[in-house]
């Protein structure tokens, strides 16, 4: 039996604090509206590198506002966040776990455990022994997770979402996606669920005339030419 | 007699929606908590080139978001959004004449009119015609204030205001400053709000031992080296 409920993607890399929060209020938001969640990791290096942007991270001063921001929704959600020592990590064979078939018998747990080892226990996903002990706690076969996810098929898998990412316009993480529209970050999900809800506020004809009459006036260099 | 409310300190540039649109909140806000507001102009492009940073503008798809994710917030706030067919534009003349301590006696009237003018108008600011009109209309002398603002001293005070922004970690616009603590973004409003309460979330202790902690695994490679 297939799920007939419309589907909410969510685009996430474990790197992001936002992503982590947003893992947490989703559910409650799709149970409301009636949608259904489909996670997708993706690279999030990958889409800043298509952009030539930089992660929060990597700009000092955003880096601790973001920190005490997302630290000031963790408190309101009632959640721990416990900012890890190891800050930006590689999480790329947490994504290729989290990307393989095997893993959706037990995806939800795996993802959640995943966030928990890095935003609340502080443990370093960059390690193949971690990753196993997580889905090994997810009910998964962590060994054999984690032999798969270093298969050249497992890496392609991750490239290829990335990449479908980007074609679909996501620049960032969290990105909840319905049909064509994209949601940004956690501060987003309201307007994620007034769409869901058929609330939307936006004008369609606003954003459209919009597109179609856009003529810069100044631009500056671009750091990539 | 000077004022003896606590301030808060408003980092701007016309060039962002969202600094039009905190811009219309921010008095009731800081008229519940007791606070005043301190408008100062500063060069959006400035803190981006600081921190080798892309605005929204110049990344495609987080431009088309962004102009939805604000169409969104004006509807709910019921005031008009008109994204400019000239955008981005180069905001510096304007920047300079919002600065200039001939424009203090009409400030607030000024920074509305000028933020109305892109934003609802779809004026093109960059031209000295159009920031004379609006100054007018905000009961300043128009002509005067577009002279000065082509001084080297106009010039000097804009760049130094951007300059103490990014010496006090200021890294976007809006950005509002209440002592060491910086709120950014429209979407931070309701932390602000919070904060001028008396009610902050934030834990420092928390903050404080991430401070600390950080050791950075892995860092992608610079744009700028």
């Amino acid at each position: 039996v297939t799920s007939r409920k419309p589907s909410v993607f969510f685009y996430f890399d474990y790197i992001s604090s936002n992503a982590y929060l947003a893992w947490i209020r989703l559910p409650e938001i799709l149970a409301r509206t009636g949608f259904e969640l489909k996670p997708v990791p993706v690279l999030f290096a990958g889409l800043l590198e298509e952009h030539g942007q930089l992660g929060p991270a990597e700009v000092r001063p955003k880096a601790i506002w973001m920190f005490k921001n997302n630290l000031r929704k963790a408190a309101q959600l009632g959640v721990p966040l416990n900012p890890p020592v190891h800050h930006p990590f590689n999480p790329l064979l947490a994504l290729r776990a989290t990307s393989l078939p095997s893993a959706e018998a037990g995806l939800g747990a795996l993802i959640r455990g995943l966030f928990d080892a890095v935003w609340v226990n502080g443990r370093h996903i960059s390690e193949p022994a971690v990753v196993e002990d997580v889905a090994n706690a997810a009910g998964l076969d962590g060994a054999q997770l984690v032999a798969e996810a270093q298969t050249l098929e497992a890496k392609t898998r991750l490239r290829e979402q990335t990449d479908c990412a980007i074609d679909d316009g996501v620049f960032g993480v969290p990105t909840m996606q319905v049909n064509d529209e994209l949601f940004w970050g956690y501060d987003d999900l309201p307007y994620l669920e007034l769409h869901l809800a058929g609330e939307d506020p936006l004008d369609p004809e606003a954003v459209a005339k919009w597109l179609l009459g856009r003529q810069p006036s100044a631009m500056r260099r671009r750091f990539r030419t």
